[in-house]
């Protein structure tokens, strides 16, 4: 049996980023930026005032003291937004609101709480220093510098980075289109009668829910029955997206065509995964396009998703981080294992004093989803039979914001 | 001042979820449930086998080894999806698939591992035990049980069991449709060009790109100039949505209009809350719509939006987990404070053996947005000034699931 690292690699491996496309930046959010960004114009654009004050000489200000201020004659006045008319002479002050550019002559700004007013004249109270509360031109962005570099996973202030330097549009790796194929005699679609010996399509459901999540186009191909020639036009039409991902088939049941079928269209490995749920997996090659066969199993192909597909997809996607992240979690519950392989269970994880305690959510049959949709981890048993008590600390493996957001309700709403 | 729990709770404590609709499950992925939902139907909806094997008597097992098998006449076959034929008798079995429905007679499954398969018949090598290897009906969800309770956060495998149960469309709290004003003579929009004094518009693409990544519906309003009757009427404008932010204009400066004319529009509090970046924040209701106003520099409106905003929409969206964790971090460089303000700043995250490591994006300006796009994490410098040494721990408010992903590329692919 693989271990699921030499699984991981073995898959994950074969998948490069896709081509890329130039979208608005409002279309670009949480994409990966498929080019080195350099600054047509700086940002600033210009010297301006930090500060509601006086743009000021500083020299002039030297001695300044609450008790022996230095009276300046008020020569103009600036608005953010509009250009300086008046220049600071010795003696003189310009009024300028936060984000004005500085005049001409001044080389500090005065804050206002820092004076007395008055119609045509300023005290200053305190001494300025040189350049004080003084954005120079280039401060964050230099002109023509390199400002996001290819790679970059663009986050909301990354588009308001790319907006202030007057780039409307972006280079970016296209979304993958993720075709997903249920199979098996016994799955009925949403809105059909149950007739006898069948189940409902869940899976598909829940991986195209997935799917759309992370920022990838799912195609939904529906049901495909256990029938060669209906198996054979599904895959084919499945092909012609950047992945394609089945569920059911893959055991070896008699029935299980899938398997068969992808091994006579194009190349398939069956691997059995030292791994519990999910252990059948299978992975190959239709028309060129990457096929991952997951179990069928809802339980099993959602944790089949999150270690294999998921990575997968965001490797097509550009990223470089491509697996949730694994963090030591307390067990608040003794846990026993039924069987050497690596276990993966649904729990709940809570941050308390700053370490993740984790508790299962209820009964953990591969094919009890309820046990999924509660959970926002999967607390991970290393291969080997032993009991765990509560207290010890394993890994758990995060999927997603879920355990990340804060309950504040009771102690600040 | 305001400390930020103060204001927290005064602008947080004023919005309530807003009233429902029905989506197809397609449409309601990370949403909130706005009702319980019960079962029409048991999953699974019939006793089957969890195993590839036969479906046998358990009684007539008993005393079944390798080396003294019992051997029982196999009457059928079931493939999952169709309803079995045949009965077990005493000293009969049928051959079942995984998912397949119990016959009628049987009370246990004999996996295919622990036999020997022949024509007619099968030799069991290993007494099975009454229900072994039987998936019962309603095993995981009973008919008419309550399988997600009102104010579920939706995740894909909580729509899978929707599916599974045969739920289509599901009553959801509706998006929050969030306005989005930027205000002030200096800003240009995107394609224009730069007129002496002016900066890009800059936070409204960061707003709307957070705002639409949360799953609130942005409707961007542009700019609005710094004169009465234009702002007036972006004001009632942006009234009609669910929130209006707003940002610029809420400073003490001559022409910050925003606070003057949505004093006399409706009803605003301006406060000075106790922090650094963001200092300056309005709020306040016109024509009933809740108004926040957040400062102009765009990093103080990133941090306002986070600290304010965001758990303000996630409350509409009808959540109760309002805002990101604050998680402990150890500073990897040292810090200091330069005035008695609690300081947010802006920081990258690195899980580094479960402890939670940090490090600054550079230069910590409010008007440098880079350094907020660079960021993870908002490491929280407390009220009163010091310094902070390499090694100290303090708190850390994550940005999003950017620190939870790890790079495998060097290990693992």
């Amino acid at each position: 049996m693989l271990s699921v690292e030499e699984a991981f690699r073995t898959i994950v491996g074969q998948f490069r980023p896709l081509e890329t496309e130039r979208v608005p930046l409002r279309e670009a959010c949480d994409r990966v930026l498929a080019e080195d960004v350099r600054s047509p114009e700086p940002v600033p654009p210009f010297d301006n005032s930090a500060m509601d004050g006086y743009a000021v000489r500083f020299e002039d200000t030297l001695g300044a003291s609450a008790g022996a201020p230095v009276a300046l004659f008020v020569v103009g006045e600036v608005p953010a937004g509009r250009a300086p008319e008046a220049r600071v002479e010795p003696g003189t002050a310009v009024r300028v609101m936060t984000g004005a550019p500085m005049p001409e002559g001044a080389d500090a700004v005065v804050m206002r709480e820092d004076t007395r007013e008055h119609p045509d004249r300023v005290e200053v109270l305190l001494p300025a220093e040189h350049g004080e509360h003084v954005r120079r031109v280039g401060d964050d962005i230099p002109a023509d510098s390199r400002v996001l570099e290819a790679g970059t996973v663009l986050n909301p202030s990354a588009l308001g980075v790319l907006a202030s330097i007057g780039v409307g549009r972006i280079a970016v790796v296209r979304r993958p289109r993720v075709a997903l194929l249920a199979t098996g005699d016994e799955l009925v679609e949403l809105g059909q009668p149950l007739g006898p010996g069948q189940i409902r399509n869940s899976s598909a459901h829940a991986l195209e829910a997935a799917i759309a999540a992370m920022g990838a186009v799912p195609v939904p191909l529906g049901i495909a029955r256990d029938d060669r020639a209906e198996l054979t036009a599904k895959l084919h039409e499945g092909a012609r997206a950047d992945l394609l991902v089945t569920t059911g088939g893959v055991s070896v049941g008699d029935y299980d065509l899938v398997r068969e079928v992808l091994t006579s269209l194009g190349q398939l490995d069956l691997w059995r995964v030292n791994m519990q749920p999910g252990k059948p997996l299978a992975f190959g090659h239709i028309d060129g396009c990457p096929v991952l066969g997951l179990p069928g199993n809802p339980v099993s192909s959602m944790v089949a998703f999150e270690l294999f597909v998921r990575p997968a997809i965001r490797r097509l996607q550009g990223h470089t981080a491509l697996a949730h992240a694994r963090v030591p979690v307390v067990l608040d519950a003794p846990m026993t294992k039924k069987n050497a392989r690596r276990q993966y269970l649904r729990a709940v994880v809570r941050l308390v004093d700053g370490a993740f305690h984790a508790d299962l959510t209820g009964p953990q049959g591969s094919h009890m989803l309820t046990s999924m949709a509660r959970a926002n981890a999967l607390v991970i048993l290393p291969e080997g039979t032993r009991s765990y008590a509560a207290g010890d600390r394993v890994e758990g493996h995060l999927l997603g914001e879920g355990a990340l957001f804060e309950n504040r309700d009771s102690d600040a709403v």
